[in-house]
């Protein structure tokens, strides 16, 4: 069975670059983007609005209510439609995630993918950090034009990590972030990414 | 300032295991039966009530509700006395791991270490398990004449962890395993106390 690794990230945690420096020291694939990709092409969806539906920006339309009271709302067609993308949406994803577990070592971040790929039996990761790093990390990664102040990122992240969660928990019902979901969890405050993916790779070198 | 490593963990995780496994390749102190003793000898209580007050063992009076409600209780002698003697016993302990932590590099286990020795910035670990997991670690440890069933065990493990967790939270005010209030969680099951404990020595020593 191939090794695979899943991380779960709060937003603004570090947890795709402890992917990436994962992937650096371990020498096997590292999926984020491309798993959207491959999701777009089989939908035949734009990228940008399956990316919107797995990560649930701003202004889309949220599921949950119709999922889980599916049989009490009187449908519209444009709900009915609704719903059936975000599904056709998450059943790719399922699909496109086993397709990558089986065919080599790999990182996934994000995606449900722990609770999708339980029977690859992953080591699943949980990326956190206290409020204040993660404001900090955001400002720093911030594109050159973005220019939010401290209370907008803090509003930011709480939205983003929210939808996170309610993603997750409506896909898996479990909760997001709970650290029994999880075989690990790092605060990125106190232990660096660097540090923490240094760290992982010498423990699963000696494996 | 010297590095201290504050391991919160549930009963049955190896926690123990893990701040041993640590001090030795670290080679630095270890402490926790050590405490309980130096707490005796300050209290002038014995040390198996001590370890009952600090483990919270059935049978013991739980002073939550009473400290919560001091001013409105009617106070019987009993009562009083007993909180006095809690609340000394918490006292010395937080006396006596600042004097640890101020001596030298040292790794301790439990006793509400992380929020008490919180201005030494401790690495603070939690160690948990899923609960198939605890109950074989119990089975393994267990004394010869000791023969409890599967059943007996869980409930064991779920009253000592719900203990422990009332414990931390009457004195720290937080929840006790929340992944907020620590740098990192390692789930036992996964990966082992021995791989977890050479993971984190590789990590500090490059500090």
């Amino acid at each position: 069975m191939n090794r695979i690794i899943t991380i779960g990230r709060e937003f603004g945690s570090g947890g795709r670059e402890l992917g990436k420096r994962l992937s650096d020291l371990l020498g096997c694939a590292y999926y984020d983007k491309e798993i959207i990709e491959e999701i777009a092409k089989r939908t035949q969806l734009a990228e940008s609005y399956v990316q919107q539906i797995v990560e649930q920006r701003t202004g889309v339309f949220f599921p949950i209510t119709i999922g889980r009271t599916l049989h009490h709302v009187h449908h519209t067609v444009g709900t009915d439609y609704m719903l059936k993308q975000y599904t056709s949406v998450y059943t790719e994803q399922a699909n496109v995630l086993r397709e990558m577990a089986e065919k080599s070592d790999c990182i996934i971040v994000g995606r449900c993918a722990d609770y999708i790929l339980k029977s690859h039996k992953p080591l699943r990761i949980f990326v956190y950090a206290d409020m204040d790093s993660k404001i900090e990390r955001c400002k720093l990664k911030a594109e050159k034009d973005e220019n939010l102040t401290d209370t907008q990122l803090r509003k930011k992240i709480i939205k983003i990590n929210k939808n996170r969660a309610k993603y997750y928990e409506y896909y898996t019902g479990k909760k997001w972030g709970d650290r029994s979901n999880y075989d690990l969890c790092v605060n990125t405050s106190a232990v660096s990414v660097k540090e923490c993916a240094e760290a992982l790779a010498h423990m699963l070198e000696q494996r």
